[in-house]
């Protein structure tokens, strides 16, 4: 059963975490002097509008119309009760699922690629740099800059970039460029922390050019919120009132936060990250100032982290191996307001193909973190008879990772 | 701006073309004897449930319940205002298109595939044989086999084979097994109809095996109805009346005979195929019977061909690669109640990227088809200032078709 929402109850203004922390956000603090920064400080890399919605208290942010406009393409996204997994598990939980692989990405990636564009825009720049890993961020906003006809140059991990084809080729029907990184060292494979190194110098060097993160800041985490406001809106609509826990996959943080945040003050609602245990952060990293990149160039962000020159192993979920994690999501972690689980990755392909199977929909590998967790906490309904009613993101489509469902069929799946 | 229907809106009957066509189906004829055929002739390769529904006179025919609760996990499917391409043409026509890509298998197959495999399986079958060319049929088959327990054996033409691993690879994550056609000659890139006969030959060795097809027979067609008939319905809530015409991409005729079927008593639209200069059966081929596969196994059917050995070249539009067409189809266009028209590839990619680039999504070759014939009809009503109502199925999504893309961008497409 799928619950969708008319056009005109998209969410006009985002929700932001801030204000409503139960600790204040340690402030970033600058690289060379170890100072707090200011907005003169961010100022080379973003525009003004995102520098102030970085470190804004208010608990409200209105969505432009210029914005609204293009996430309508595929926004509000679909709710999905997941009736013919919960029969297959002969589970008494409902499970939920929120759509946002129906982006033209094919992933979250693209509510916050629009904004940043937008802004970018607005302010006069012509050029964006960033980075990508698995791709599914650069695809985003390859395509949020074709929309306001800037300039977008990727650079992609190049392990990704060798393994992946299909995505770069999606990031250049929209117009993007797109190289290998690090550039300096092609016998290097990369890391996403290494190719934020390449993309914050592009910008820094050239003054047409802003950066883009499409994670961990809180910027991101707040245009990620439209998920979590739809998703409530739609429960109302299939009858439930709260959900007993809310599930996402974990890398820097973006998808978990947009769809967990709207109900971080509703205190019977367990939130729950799910990370890879090839790269733990949350479970295993410590908390700490620690560089957003491998070289030491961005400021210091108060984190989870397994050091900024962690090189995780090479596994799939290409978009959960970032050595760090979003300070909003580390402060909710670190305060006992979220939890968070690591599994392996056969476990999560193992449910991934179960969700395939049952719902008909291929998942990425990131998505199959949060089906795992949520097929795991409809099993213990089961045990306990209790009608849970579990939501999970859905975060993006399978049909560009389609070679880590071979490897998973066929063996040769490293299960860390 | 997206027309969503309620899921209690989906159809409960297809609309069956049949009793309504203007001059009565000429049979098909026997292979061997050139008689027509008769229900025992066709029992080895479908169950007679198909077979009933394949000569039925009756105006509408209930879709099983077992049908409709897999149907729901994607229907109704959204019908779709393409107002940013509209804008960006300049055009005062609107712009609507059925997206069927948002199914399981990512294209409208899947609506045929379910049907197809619960009568199979309610009469006692446990495996299914097939061919597939570009691979949507396959996976879609493979998705429906897994939904009723039924083992499903894929033949796939070798040269998507080889070009589309991540096409098998889909199947395979359904549990389909499957087979590089022709199986006799590996030195040999094969074609939609040979795969067609290594696909019936191994339904007739077996007794647990029967054959199945995504297109070209009328069962096909009629379980496709559920796109037009929606549309229909959908473009009311849009404030619509009819549409002044209705295009869709056209191989073997299904999901042009899904979405146009409905409306062909309406006689004041307008229904076009689209297919490609490469392979041009209802612009350049003869109306004859002809074999719908290479050795001549199959019963001969009256139908627009270009010969059952016709080997077509090499495009990526590999759904729309058959030598032959749809016996329903052919008879529209014979009896001129439907339009056809052919395109070189190169302004069908040009079209699917204007469609990326403005509307987000990025769609299959075949697809990309209908949407070169909507911007030129959208292109016309400019000129004339006519506020012309189009309607185009957006058969499925280009995923798993990047390889083309890239060729397109990159000069190396051969413009056929």
């Amino acid at each position: 059963m799928r619950y969708t929402l008319p056009e005109d109850r998209i969410p006009t203004a985002w929700f932001n975490a801030l204000p409503r922390l139960q600790e204040p956000l340690m402030p970033p603090l600058h690289p060379g002097t170890r100072e707090p920064v200011g907005p003169d400080d961010l100022a080379p890399l973003f525009p003004m509008a995102l520098i102030g919605q970085e470190m804004s208290g208010d608990p409200w942010i209105d969505i432009p119309g210029e914005v609204l406009e293009i996430l309508r393409l595929w926004r509000p996204t679909p709710l999905v009760r997941a009736e013919r997994l919960e029969k297959f598990l002969g589970t008494p939980a409902r499970i939920y699922f929120k759509d946002e692989s129906v982006s033209p990405a094919g992933s979250h990636k693209t509510n916050t690629a629009v904004a940043q564009a937008f802004y970018n825009q607005a302010e006069g720049i012509t050029r964006i740099s960033t980075e990508t890993g698995a791709g599914q961020w650069g695809t985003a906003l390859a395509f949020a800059c074709r929309q306001f006809d800037l300039e977008c140059k990727v650079y992609m991990v190049r392990s990704s970039y060798d393994q992946k084809p299909y995505r770069k080729i999606m990031m250049e029907t929209w117009g993007a460029s797109v190289v290998p990184s690090p550039v300096a060292d092609p016998s290097s494979p990369g890391s996403l922390g290494m190719a934020i190194s390449d993309a914050v110098a592009d910008a820094v060097q050239r003054a047409d050019t802003h950066y883009s993160l499409g994670s961990v800041l809180n910027h991101v985490l707040l245009h990620q919120t439209v998920i979590g406001l739809e998703a409530k809106e739609q429960l109302v609509l299939a009858g439930e009132t709260l959900p007993d826990v809310v599930i996402a996959p974990c890398g820097g943080g973006s998808n978990l936060g947009g769809i967990a945040l709207p109900f971080m003050q509703d205190a019977t609602v367990r939130l729950v990250a799910v990370e890879p245990m090839s790269c733990p952060t949350l479970t295993e990293g410590s908390f700490e100032y620690d560089f957003g990149d491998t070289a030491g160039m961005t400021p210091l962000l108060p984190m989870y982290s397994l050091g900024h020159d962690f090189m995780p192993p090479e596994i799939h979920a290409g978009g959960l191996r970032y050595h760090g994690d979003s300070p909003i999501i580390s402060n909710l972690v670190k305060t006992g307001r979220m939890e968070a689980v690591a599994y392996p990755q056969g476990k999560t392909f193992e449910a991934a193909m179960m969700f395939a199977n049952t719902e008909g929909k291929l998942p990425a590998p990131e998505t199959g973190h949060a089906i795992r967790a949520a097929i795991d906490e409809a099993l213990a309904a089961k045990e306990t008879g209790e009608e849970k009613v579990i939501l999970f993101d859905y975060s993006g489509h399978g049909f560009l990772d389609l070679s880590a469902y071979d490897d998973f069929m066929h063996g040769r799946l490293l299960d860390a």
